[in-house]
């Protein structure tokens, strides 16, 4: 048998790998080469493999890392600023003042260096992210080493760094082919606000750009009743229905939300081949609705799970999310039998990563896919005994069980702690701009 | 100035009270001498104490130990053996036949001793418990150093230890006289299983035997739609009314779950003086329906937060419960007003104790009251800046960010590490127990 050279195995864990069809190894080992899954089987089949460095995962599950397929890294700074109110006093009386006033590049690096170390800290390898001041966001990715989609805003208001809301798309653009093919560890794309912040031609100019520039399409809709209504009185037509009909449903395109929608809407949204990101905590918190997502996965839509933005949830923690759309869905039909747990694991994995682009790099544990993944410490006393581990990972386990996480085969979380960043100087940066906001 | 001896001063941290007005101190000082609070106010007011212990809460938020209105401990063997059924399923062929096989005093005992290591790490100081063999969960409530209502059950079935249902009255009667008044950490009551699980005669003579004695009466009702259309058949009346009509409805009644209510039935329940316990992660996971919350404490009831067993959970983490409990109300009354933080808050607290008779004792940090309080570690990446503390603490924080925790003004928990039992030797009774449950 060939002796061959890897940089490391991760040894002994309960290996999920979120593959198609489902595989769980008892004893599994994961070998990494070169930042990629070099080879994944029982720890007898990996025998022949040598590695530098061994990691033992022994009483541990070892899994994809998740991937949170909506946020808003920079709006940690707002968590907690306002709750407990309506959507639009939130937005229009606490949320767009003290952007108005508080967000420039230097505080969106810091918001979303938060973020990142929140989310890696969680278990989380992987985000979609969608603000303003981009490249500082894309400072933050680089920073910490967490691997993300980072989506340049689109609105027709003044936004932060853009007081011409016609040079948004322009902005945009210029994001997009500044990051396009330069860093493994960030994907461009376009984030447009929504279809009652955006103009028809500027929902549509926006979808062509993304089009032409083969990135990620990501935008709000359907997620209040009273968007709905407004789309409705405006275009005669539902928020989907007017984004099929103006040519917005193409492959390539998320749709943050998708609340408010009928049957219709969910065979467009199916037809069109477009992707949908579950947002249940901040669905609830805000009282917006519930997506309609046992139907839309029934009807073959690929659903992604997301956070949202801290503000509005108030944290980024996908294990929470993960047990909480699970429940809402089964009381909200009465049925305990829907949403089951390994269907939302794939919704935080697997196909979380196809709904934003990213489904052959990452979201399940192949051979040949980036080594992004996360060893949990299931010796606690909320995860022993475990009978069946996707059920203590959707239902049992939160992010704080996380102890390593790894991103192209590179340690970031090692034992709780994070490696990349230094949390306290980054807490004092935290603390001034949190003055400053509080005042 | 007179120099005070106290034990224990918690120092410099923002202190959560819980009292009747909310009273939050910014730079707050808690003086605990002889298991209680002697005195608590800002560091400068708490000047003239000198103590022989201090505690360093900067940065921290200090509050009230969480209250966890209803559990049943030893089913922490049953978690995640099957999920994603329906409950009747779940209870007959799951819960049902591993009880029957699996459960001694002994099982009870471990299955117990897992449940307040959870419990005590993720910050609750309070449980009200209720299952079978009684005498074993207080075996681990001593040894844990838990404060505890723990109720011995009654059901007309064959349950665990009680071959013949006859003699269930008998045992919770022997089990309340051994314990009422014999330690303070530990509070006997009666548990009732259900009106469906239970003969008339039955709930009528066991209610009456706790309200001889004075103790805590515990009862799941209305649990499900098919509970409530089996007692309807039945008695031609709701559950509660039906509980009414044979005056188990008294103060010092506990009601679990009740979900199934109209409004007459919740006017019994305000008019009676009996209190609520609402479970809702458990009620979303089975399906069983949204309690009408919001109405009951309109109406004066007062109501407990719960995480019910871990089986239906799947974990005891009152943190995660309180942030549920609130955004589900929201979305499901299309209201992001009702349920605030504050008042969830107050179910897991004060409202807590009070529901579960133990409102003088604890749930506040008040001169006069037990030193039950915990210390959250507030510099983590989800957790800074900090603008409202109970914000933070209802939809941002979790178990783990507990910190300290003390029961009676002794130290349970310190740095996050159990300071009363060895878990590790724990886990391994543990995994013993649930290899024989799995096979």
């Amino acid at each position: 048998m060939q002796n061959m050279d890897a940089d490391i195995k991760i040894e002994s864990g309960v290996v999920v790998t979120c593959n198609a069809v489902g595989d769980i190894l008892d004893k599994g080992c994961v070998v990494i080469k070169q930042g990629r899954i070099a080879d994944i089987g029982t720890m007898e089949a990996m025998n022949s493999w040598t590695a530098k460095e061994t990691i033992d995962a022994t009483g541990c599950v070892v899994m994809p890392g998740l991937v949170n397929a909506h946020t808003h890294l920079p709006m940690s700074l707002f968590r907690g600023l306002a709750d407990d109110i309506h959507l639009m006093t939130w937005l229009n009386d606490y949320i767009f003042p003290a952007e108005a006033i508080h967000i420039t590049p230097e505080t969106v690096r810091i918001g979303a260096l938060l973020s990142c170390a929140e989310l890696l800290l969680s278990g989380t390898t992987t985000c979609c992210d969608g603000y303003f001041y981009e490249d500082s966001v894309a400072e933050a990715i680089f920073e910490t080493g967490i691997r993300a989609i980072a989506g340049q805003g689109v609105i027709d208001y003044p936004a932060p760094g853009v007081s011409d809301p016609s040079k948004n798309i322009a902005a945009a653009i210029s994001f997009v082919e500044k990051w396009a093919g330069r860093n493994s560890l960030i994907t461009p794309s376009i984030f447009c606000h929504s279809p009652y912040t955006c103009s028809r031609e500027t929902l549509i100019r926006s979808r062509n750009e993304a089009a032409y520039r083969g990135v990620l399409f990501q935008i709000h809709v359907a997620e209040t009743k009273s968007e709905y209504d407004q789309i409705v009185k405006e275009n005669g037509v539902s928020p989907v229905a007017y984004l099929d009909i103006i040519n917005v449903l193409r492959p390539g395109t998320l749709l943050v939300h998708a609340v408010w929608m009928d049957e219709e809407d969910r065979k467009r949204i199916a037809d069109r081949g477009v992707s949908v990101v579950h947002n249940p905590e901040s669905n609830m918190k805000l009282a917006s609705g519930i997506a309609p997502i046992p139907e839309l996965i029934e009807q073959g839509v690929t659903v992604g799970l997301g956070t949202d933005g801290s503000a509005s949830n108030n944290n980024l923690d996908l294990f929470e999310e993960m047990d909480v759309a699970a429940k809402l869905h089964k009381v909200s039909r009465m049925d305990p039998t829907i949403l089951d747990a390994e269907t939302v694991l794939n919704m935080a994995t697997a196909h979380g990563a196809d709904a934003i682009g990213l489904g052959k790099v990452v979201g399940s544990l192949e051979e040949g896919k980036q080594a992004d993944l996360i060893v949990i410490d299931m010796q606690k006393p909320h995860l022993v005994p475990m009978y069946h581990p996707i059920s203590h990972i959707v239902y049992a386990a939160k992010g704080s069980d996380v102890r390593d996480v790894m991103v192209n085969g590179k340690v970031l979380v090692k034992d709780g702690r994070l490696l990349t960043i230094d949390l306290e100087k980054l807490f004092e940066r935290v603390a001034e701009v949190g003055r400053l906001i509080k005042k």
